[in-house]
């Protein structure tokens, strides 16, 4: 099994000393918490960051009809967070839940906001990581409005090399706007064509 | 018509003296642009953050078959960025363009950032920026796959509410993802119930 390491994932990406960073990751609480548990409930504050040290998590809402809607998948050196309840202060439309047993180092929003005042670097990487967030919400918004099923799977299999062999074809369609048949239909034609090269 | 002054804006926003926000805005360059025209092409870096003071741009993307596909609109008010090409300096996949003669104040990166680095007070409230554009692109995205073609469309009136009749039904329809004969349908059906009301 991967594992990440968020100290490790914080010095390779900020140009900060490993002090400062020892001393504010070491009073953060890390959990290991199996499969099918819940991080995040609709109508919660969301009141942490998630970074994924081992395991996957799923980042969803849930319809009138009891139907999932997959927002994001979380595997190891990712992070998960409903910015919005946590920064407005509000209700979660969200569920964040293990899909696999999982080691999670929890960030309450001031660790981040304390050392950005702290440091300069830090303030330009939390930036970073704001901007990262959006150009995937973008990205993400352009392939529902525009992309065939093909082009979405294959941006998914992009994005998270590894998980299909970990999440269930129904969660990758969720993921993905499509339904399972039409996902079923898109590997199929895709296994076709790689075999006829 | 309507009109948004960037200047206002900002000092019933942000805490942070009238004078400083004056020296800063007083050195933006601000363009009269008739409908129709082009702020930013696919392949460009995007150099500026718009703030619309007259008019309406459209943000939106061009698929291979040519069908545009709207990410945004932005009337008076509104701020329109490409927020990935500019902070990545990386070619955008998007246009911005004119959907009526307009007045539009540029920011480039720098005001923002030099701004923050002066005064905290600013640079919480370009925090708050980056996490309400992330609030609006996260609700976006569960809108597209969980919510059926009324309410993404009840949705579009509530955060744009005198665009319908200033914008054509299929760039509406193109911003909510749906065909213009499934738009027309929403439409007469919430007619249809509001006259039976």
């Amino acid at each position: 099994m991967n594992s990440f390491n968020l100290k490790t994932f914080l010095t390779t990406n900020v140009e900060i000393d490993e002090q400062t960073i020892k001393e504010h990751i070491e009073k953060l609480k890390k959990i290991r918490i199996k499969k099918g548990n819940f991080l995040l409930r609709q109508g919660d504050i969301c009141k942490h960051s998630f970074f994924v040290e081992e395991g996957l998590l799923k980042y969803y809402s849930i319809d009138e009809k009891g139907k999932q809607h997959i927002l994001q998948f979380a595997p190891e050196g990712w992070f998960v967070v409903d910015r919005e309840s946590m920064f407005f202060n509000q209700p979660s439309q969200y569920f964040i839940e293990t899909l696999e047993d999982s080691v999670v180092t929890m960030m309450d929003e001031d660790v981040f906001a304390e050392l950005s005042l702290q440091n300069k670097d830090f303030a330009l990487f939390n930036n970073r990581l704001l901007h990262n967030h959006i150009r995937h919400l973008q990205n993400r918004i352009n392939l529902l409005l525009s992309a065939t099923a093909e082009e979405r799977y294959l941006e998914f299999v992009k994005i998270y090399p590894d998980l299909l062999l970990r999440v269930p074809q129904t969660l990758v369609a969720s993921y993905l706007g499509i339904t399972p048949e039409s996902l079923s239909r898109v590997r199929k034609d895709l296994a076709t064509r790689r075999f006829q090269k």
